[in-house]
């Protein structure tokens, strides 16, 4: 398809698929005549795939240029290409605080005996959502949240169950990306339409 | 205790406190000279909740106004304080996308005999979660939400069971609110590790 084609395709303007083409975030098509080249679905899906880091999440150009390229380096190697995959996004906005809790977080991990990379984004994001929390009053330490550790294993082992089946390791790395980056605000809005449901059980008759 | 000690007990610079004074977001002190005024816990509380709304949840100040404006209207009635805490505020950024899906958001809620209201704006973020999915070609309709929502039940009531006890009925909504809106990156984060975890069980030998 020519680039007019995948811009309405992609919902992207032909002057933004341009500018990833320069950032050589989006690879470029098949050159058919000097000022026209080719492009495929490979390029509509990495297009969505930057869309959906870029616009959705906020990543950066630079930032999502090196997601992508870890993408590519490691295929073939399952784990690895989720593990980068899930674990390379930083989980929305951060409370500062200290993150003095890292050893509290370590206790977590061991008592949950989970195998998570002792520099995985999502523990400091723990540690310092703790200290906010405690900052704020609200009483709440590691043992508060073995139950919410048990189910989010239960969610991850659904969210897992979605990349069955996709043999391509790169696609399932893709929407691993997506899954994570994409489901979070429904998973969020899942909670607080539960929290008003259960809120009515215990305190409407 | 004077506007210096609120301050430093507080984090917040007396400038800022001094600017939530005059937009209405704080109360005023019990005058004690013409240029003095005395200030006390339910100052320290209520200032950590602004912060709260405002920094970690990026509320502008206006909305910020109106959460507190309607918390102090209901107190009394455990359920609305609850449902105006946990409900008045938008779930993180939403993704664009048309919002056709609403009656598919409803059979969700049937299926679950959730008591959930109507203009629930989480109804309308995962609608347009769900829109944004399909549009990226992750085909995900509300019945694969459905265990995902059922994790989501046991999640609010132990969301829920951290506000037993808790007497005073502003008090009870000024927590749902830190809960709500803080433990989110926590439980993404819980969610991050965990798919990690899993990933690793599957993935390698």
């Amino acid at each position: 398809m020519r680039i007019s084609e995948l811009s309405s395709r992609s919902g992207v303007s032909v002057t933004t698929i341009k500018y990833y083409l320069r950032e050589g975030l989006l690879p470029p098509g098949r050159q058919t005549a000097a000022t026209q080249a080719e492009y495929d679905d490979q390029h509509l899906r990495r297009l969505r795939l930057i869309r959906a880091l870029t616009g959705v999440r906020g990543l950066s150009v630079s930032t999502t240029r090196e997601v992508l390229d870890a993408l590519a380096e490691y295929t073939g190697d399952t784990h690895r290409l989720l593990g980068l995959a899930l674990g390379s996004i930083r989980v929305g906005e951060v409370p500062s605080g200290d993150a003095s809790q890292a050893a509290e977080v370590q206790a977590l991990v061991e008592e949950l005996h989970w195998d998570v990379h002792a520099s995985a984004p999502a523990r400091t994001t723990l540690a310092e959502t703790l200290a906010s929390l405690r900052a704020l009053g609200v009483p709440l330490d590691w043992r508060t949240l073995l139950p919410y550790a048990r189910l989010a294993e239960r969610t991850a082992a659904l969210d897992l169950d979605q990349l069955e089946g996709l043999d391509d390791p790169l696609e399932a790395a893709e929407r691993a990306l997506l899954l994570t980056v994409l489901l979070e605000p429904a998973l969020m809005a899942l909670r607080r339409m539960a929290q008003e449901n259960e809120s009515a059980r215990r305190h409407t008759s």
